[in-house]
């Protein structure tokens, strides 16, 4: 039985990692860190582990949890890790990290993201990039692992086969659509209730972090440079992200040959799954779930290739992937804990 | 391994029955009945299952499906199995119904709620109320199932104890406020999007079916009469009902005392909680699940006990309860499939 | 031409008044005060003002703005006005208080809901209770104003009729369901989007200061004393609320006795209609306007007469009603800047 | 007094009109058309009307109608108006149709689009397209109008005046993102409240007739031929569409340029705002008025301009659009009923 502390765990990302973990037959959750809620027990804050579990929530001792536990799961802010984590740490257990500060930026990279000094960016090369579907075997011997962004999960599972197999232009278009939770549980105008109910916006137009992050992973996995304009929008649903990438065949393409693409890259994955021609993504049907729809059309007289994909925010854009991560470095089948259906409704 | 069949798969409580009990190790679900969408795919229809489930969706042949599963599960509309079941396929099978045609009423009841003749009232009686925490023991040695209505699922768990122990008066109030998911698949003016969003409003005001159901059911577990005055509410939400019952104490009341009562007929039941003073119920915290959260608070000034339940009214008013039964029916543990964490997110 | 000041003109009441007082003929609002936002742009901070009102927020000098106008809105959270507020004050300027202030509690009954010290509570008898429909004779003749709130508002416009006419009992049950603009703009964990979306629960049970300000409305109109128990919901809409009320008939009532009732004292006021027999209330028919709806049920049965009545709390609950007093005291018509139908979609 | 009837007028956009006109001055609606509710009154269907309106909805004789009224709103559903129009009838009556079957498709288009032979397309040619920002000299001189669609306005109005410069290249990706009204009162099982709540997704990908309306647009007015890839997707929202268009410059552009392009065009125009640098469009901003809302922003690294636009799409996209296009024919201001603020809440 492994032992799991999980940072963080009051916010979104951290209660979905709690309750998934819960399922999981060979985790126990020991300790639960959490600064806002420190004393409290966890139940208190998330009334829906009433009578399911009785943890008090701890204040950050970094060094302590990582003497007690096998795998640490980071759903820290941004700016947060960075400033506590070392080395010695790094050698005394595993960690996924959900946040943002190991996610392959250099010092400029974070700064201009996040306006703030990244204290320890010499120890990203110790994280892997957990992007399980394109990277298992790297995950497989890693100690520590960078759960990608929820919209550069999407984007990666959706555009990766296609450069892979060089049938697009290195230019895209992203539209992103996202829903509330992936703002986190920190209030703020813009996600109070009035504020972003009955509306949609766009935000971060041209400068959202995810769009470095895609464009390292091109490089990363295929050793190519994109051209990437990403404008997410925020849409009033409480979960789920979906993206139209507009894209420029190289060549003239049939319906049936970019299936095939897919088909090729994620036959075998069990949480990717192109939809037949004409079933179009939509977020409730991977709601609640760590699968990834991904469709597409092709506009012949525009020549353009369209690519959709959705997933749930909090589980395959956050902890179900660091759970499934967590499944492949110790060898354990991958659906582990996250072998269940989307909850449309 | 029992064989299931699901009669009206593709309505609301179908379609969770079927995505709960994929998580069941001792079920297979063998067949899903649905006249609108016979020869479809389930996964067609609905877009979660995609992967998960090929099950092509098959006319209705009752006797047929009889005598190819264990169990069948009926989600259907009132007054369609009443049309068709028959001693002789109630021999071949055992019944849980989640509609409402074996619910304990009289013909002249049934006409006055649903406005049609039913053609096999006799066959009621075969059929055991099952309402799981309050009659496990029947339940335990029956074949048929009437599966409690969501309203009056959270009706009785909330004011039988009460009841039982006779400390309010047998006359209470019950207001309502039930999730939009409730209304079913049919479509109609009322739960369009755009009318119903954004919108509450009062329905079937003071002759909503569940008040017979409840007052049916005082007398079955406690041989009393009590008069209900019921309003249920739509509110704008996917899932969930949320019950204020207004009651007047026989006598001077502690929260501590009605805790106690709680307690005394909850503490070994895995599915209900009774949440500490100052805590509140929210449909959200029992969302997803088959909880059923109560809380409650004494207006002394008034004389007024007032009593507050949530649960989900797809899972614990439904297809999670139904499970619940055939799980007591078979003496699998109660939890079997129903052991997971409410997703407030 | 009246000049007008709008104290907490930020707040969701605040702006819905300078919305509407926009198309009022005789006003022109002069000056906005917002402590939290001096200094900016009304339109910068409420976009929707872009190129219709490019006034500048002013902090909070009471003294000066009192000299400067001939009606002062406040539409200020509880606490503000009464530390400020003088005699001195009070007779430079007309006031309409959309606050609690001075909405006739004595220093204990302020201090058991607000939890403050009343710094000048004596200043509460120069308010008029501003209940349009049953006090405009006292209004006409009055220069201040404590405008009623909105859960109040929709409680007395539903039972004066039937107390004035005394054919109901003294005693109260009343449900209440509001939006969620009626908890302001403050930010705060239970109005974040993420957790009041998707979920209904109850909030303030038995203590809700609309209990208090009732009482007092059914003694100062009706000499009579009154006992309600009241609960109020939130329901995840933006705005209105719907009160439900169960009370018991003194007599035999028919429909149309109650109807008859109703029209008595409605039949030649603007805002308040009664529906016709088999049609309910529901939020979004008075949304965005002053109406107020009205309809009743008797259970005969059970021997209750219930009623129902909705209204768009940030309307005819706050800054319409505000209007509609001052009209009266200026002579204009009533419905002056407020004759516009809900925009039911 | 103008003597109007309303075509369709229990459908969302006629329901608008018909609530807008009521406070415009010079109007008066004397006829109401609805084939699904013909007999029974307005306000039944629309309770929000209850007290305002007593019309009583009639069935369609256009002959009739048109010999009794001024000016006729059509609000028809496509293919209806098509199938009674004629010569005879155009002569006798002025009409502003909000549907689609004269908005300039020629036949095999509005086969292509609509799968139904347009029976009196040459008719079209006596209809004026009523884009009012772009178009008033022509509309002025016009008996019958063509209103833009919901889409197509936006687009226009973000788009013309960079095409009239000449800055941007004529190929344009267009992501579009819709309220539910936007599909209407009719039943389907995506406009469901429980299906369409809580998610997101894409529809006529590719196919959207606006498509064709936006080129034929560039067509009439600057004689372009513009390439456009247009995906409309559907949020959750009651009413508003958004607008994100890629393009590309021809030229090196400054945030101050452009925003001087759309000064040049609009400063004039009371219902269309540029934001300034840093203020984002949200379709709350525009919500229940005739606004549009427009802001862009410079990608310089990719070489991106991108346009955003937001409106009411039943107000500016549809009935207030129609109002003031019959301002604009009659010598009215054309903020006549219009000249009121978006309700942000």
């Amino acid at each position: 039985m492994l032992k799991v502390g999980v940072l963080g765990g009051t916010g979104y990302a951290g209660q979905e990692l709690i309750r998934l973990l819960f399922n999981h037959k060979e985790v126990e959750v020991k300790h639960i860190i959490s600064e806002s809620h420190q004393e409290k027990e966890f139940s208190y804050v998330y009334r829906n582990f009433k009578g399911f579990n009785d943890t008090v929530c701890e204040k950050m001792d970094l060094e302590a949890v990582a003497n007690e536990v096998d795998v640490l799961f980071s759903a820290l802010s941004y700016g947060v890790l960075m400033e506590k984590l070392s080395q010695e740490i790094l050698k005394k257990v595993k960690i996924i990290d959900i946040g943002v500060d190991y996610r392959f930026m250099d010092k400029e990279e974070y700064k201009k993201y996040y306006r703030k000094d990244h204290k320890s960016i010499e120890l990203s090369k110790a994280f892997t990039y957990g992007l399980c579907e394109w990277n298992e075997r790297r995950i497989t011997d890693s100690d520590h692992i960078a759960n990608p962004g929820c919209f550069a999960t999407a984007m990666e599972l959706a555009l990766l086969p296609l450069f892979s197999e060089n049938v697009i232009e290195n230019k895209v278009i992203i539209d992103g659509k996202s829903s509330l939770s992936g703002s986190g549980r920190t209030l703020s105008v813009g996600t109070h209730y009035v504020e972003a109910n009955e509306s949609t916006k766009p935000y971060r137009i041209t400068n959202h972090p995810h769009t470095n992050e895609f464009k390292k992973a091109m490089q990363l996995f295929l050793d190519k440079n994109v051209d990437i304009t990403f404008v997410p929008h925020i849409v009033p649903i409480q979960r789920g992200i979906l993206i139209t990438c507009y894209t420029i065949p190289k060549l003239t393409l049939t319906h049936e040959f970019v299936h095939s693409i897919f088909k090729k890259y994620y036959c075998n994955t069990p949480f990717v799954r192109v939809l037949d021609k004409g079933m179009y993504v939509e977020t409730k049907w991977v709601r609640n779930s760590n699968m990834c729809h991904i469709n597409f059309e092709i506009d012949k007289e525009n020549n353009s290739l369209i690519i959709f994909a959705a997933i749930d925010n909090l589980i395959k854009g956050a902890a179900g992937q660091a759970i499934q991560n967590m499944n492949i470095m110790y060898g354990f089948p991958q659906t582990m804990a996250l072998d269940f259906i989307p909850t449309c409704l």
